[in-house]
């Protein structure tokens, strides 16, 4: 969480922070980021495309991060000239806006129940409620309002925003990071189910969550725990808001999973897949190391290695493309097909 | 927040409230509201289509709101005959079910941070959570268990319901209604990607989650905070639950967006747009003015002003019918096609 | 929610237990359940598909559950023969992981408002704030940071996992349960929509939100109350994580709701209806008895009961399919019908 009150930095400092060669006034300050056409008297902007050389000529942007071939485009007089503004932005901002300092120690109105202990120094928040027998690492974060069950163990660095929920199951790496909502650990949705007229039977999870390492979880995401088999993420997997893992589901290292994605049961995805916006994956199948699923898809079986699909039912990308083309064809001509049916055709199916 | 409590209206004083010309006793009294198949004698109702005419017939509402061509048909004896009964409804219903009264003040279990300030009257409640430096407006109204970042404004007039988020970086207006579970101003989904077996770095997020003035948002909705540049909700925008809306997206004033819709970072959406649910966006382009997107669809291209747009990938609809439809001919005749080409055809792809 | 420290078993204990026939030592002891590839030499595991038989001959598992036909099959000596192992261990589970025991009696954080009521033996959490008027049953569980709005009624033997909102209006059976974070009777989205430039008018919401007994809400699920008239959930009916559920819709009984689909205003589904992970049901019409919709399905139609439906718009099973392959099928000849067309045909829609 970065603080609301930025730092101030001249163009000088900027160069000896994210180096690059300084054109224009070394004492110009900047105590913000902004794009080109919002940015103020204040504020150090940045451009690396040609798109954007109209909001550069107007821009009142005090310094501009740019690539050597706009180093002379119209616009603000001081610039620094970098090969990649953005891996410049990457190390500037954190230091033109410092992470807001922690509270740090146990809130008094923090409830930790008996068994539970951590090393050095920790922050837990105000009305945040921690069960039995928890173990929590160095330098753990956890917010206002959080509900931490027994026997949950969350590692080393590990930032825990307000009012996120880990039943227990719960096992939490080093460096994660949860944001609002989370739910860790719930039951999955299993039942054996009844005849008609007769009730689903509930089946009980005793499995666990596991989160590696360096994992980020967004806003109101669900993972469920384990049945019997345990939910897996992971090291450095990323995922955004709003997505539901149901129980037993094995995530491999350095995925990425955008918003509202589904996950069902006992699905394996490898290392280093992608996976974008609101994708369903039915169960019980694996997803190949490196695979891509596109915005919207509907996996129904494995995917291997490597491949981008697409679709619903999804496909391989060229594939569902080329279909998709030929459909889109074919309706132009669909009243003549007819015709030719009608005058030569006999039904041969 | 309706009062579980209704109050009495004789049928003369919904008339006095809504206007008509009764029929009928003006003494008969209700206490609620209710479609005329579960209305009981205690109810008001209402009938303006000629389908629930045998609801009416059969209906046990003590006063029925009506349209003047249903003002004898049977049922009910009193009536109240209006042009327009759901309009009618609107201002009836808030007199019969008066808002529960607020619990005025700061709940004594409120942590308020230093440099907090409010202007006149409002509402903090139990074990709520505000940060340093938080402005509120008049009458504002935060539920039991918020947490509000630092230096979060709230414009004058908006209710927070229980256990709603607001990370460093919300900006709030006025007369603004954040449902339970809302989380405002969290992280956006922005890495830099890792080579393979790199880990992938977080981008640092410091711009702002502006939320115009009359907006509404949804239970466990989740709105994320810019990166460099602001996310902002135009006035008058209405968002149903679970909508996830991304890093640098620009809403305009008064869309009607529906739930479960995703709309992914630096999309925009001009005014007056209706998206319908589950519907997602992908990033960078525009949605223009008066745009519909129906149920479901999948967007990646920019949509022209007052378009409607349908499928994935979303083309405008009628385009997107007629190639259905055609579709669904063509597969009839499949058969006789492959016959055909069997005949006659060659490949001259 | 079940506790984290299992307890100790031997094989003839899970006889006496679940039935069945055991082959090896009776004493042989487990102290959890593992799928035979993660078992370890303290844990119970089980078999019922020729495809596991590799895993059952290398596993360390103790015990293994097993059907007739693997009763001898190269693996762990101690086995346990029954018809049905998943059955069997349905039995088992809840006896080797015994529930936590729950903190009886009401935290003395929690804010209980006046005219609020139980019957017998409740357990109300850490910082859980009641309204007025609430009326609870024998047995309720309430976790921690809950918020109950007024005259809320949960029936016997329900359990709320921590940050449950319920707002007025909510009235819950008997035997609920309530996953962290789920929000019911939060207002409805309805508007009289505004003309250009005219604001939405927001239509008050009065009407309750009735969940049956025996149902299961996942977390982080939104469930609304009705406009006029109620929402209602049927006895028995099971929803799983994030799913939304507008205003007046009505589901029957014994219902099973997977992971993030969405049900519009004022949808009747009727009982033992299964509705897949993702599928989106637009209002105002009714899914009938028994249906079965797929994954991702957009549902804008009445749905006849017992039939499975398919896809975007919804069609029956069958039909989908049959068209889809028609479309694969037409999509590899494209090419030679634009000729047939080009050679022989004339426009004649």
């Amino acid at each position: 969480m970065q603080a609301d009150s930025p730092s101030r930095l001249t163009a000088a400092d900027v160069v000896r922070l994210a180096g690059g060669r300084l054109v224009g006034a070394a004492e110009v300050a900047v105590t913000g980021v902004a794009p080109l056409d919002r940015a103020g008297p204040g504020d150090l902007s940045f451009v690396a495309s040609s798109r954007y050389l109209s909001h550069l000529e107007r821009s009142r942007a005090a310094v501009v991060l740019c690539t050597p071939e706009f180093a002379s485009a119209p616009g603000p007089e001081t610039r620094i000239v970098v090969d990649d503004p953005y891996a410049a932005l990457l190390v500037v901002v954190p230091v033109l806006y410092p992470a807001a300092p922690r509270d740090a120690g146990v809130h008094p109105t923090a409830i930790i129940g008996p068994g539970t202990r951590w090393d050095g120094a920790v922050s837990i928040g105000a009305y945040t409620v921690i069960g039995r027998d928890v173990q929590l690492g160095r330098d753990v974060v956890i917010g206002s309002g959080c509900v931490i069950g027994d026997g949950v163990e969350i590692g080393d660095g590990s930032v825990l925003y307000p009012q996120v929920v880990c039943y227990p199951g719960a096992i939490v790496g080093a460096r994660v990071i949860l944001h609002a909502g989370v739910r860790l650990a719930s039951d999955g949705f299993g039942y054996v189910p009844g005849a008609s007229g007769q009730e689903h039977r509930k089946i009980p999870h005793v499995g666990r969550c596991h989160v590696g390492d360096d994992v980020e979880v967004g806003a109101n995401t669900t993972i469920d725990r384990g049945s019997v088999d345990d939910t897996v993420i992971g090291n450095g997997t990323k995922i955004d808001n709003l997505v539901q893992i149901g129980h037993n589901v094995r995530i491999g290292a350095r995925c990425i999973i955008m918003a509202q994605v589904g996950i069902s049961g006992s699905t394996i995805v490898e290392d280093e897949c992608i996976i974008a916006g609101q994708a369903g994956l039915a169960g019980h199948f694996t997803v190949g190391r490196g695979a891509r699923i596109a915005a919207q898809s509907g996996v129904d079986r494995h995917v291997p290695p490597g491949t981008t699909v697409f679709g619903y039912p999804a496909r391989e990308r060229r594939e569902y493309l080329r279909t998709l083309a030929a459909m889109n064809r074919l309706a132009r001509i669909a009243g003549q097909l007819e015709h030719l049916v009608e005058q030569h055709g006999q039904d041969t199916r």
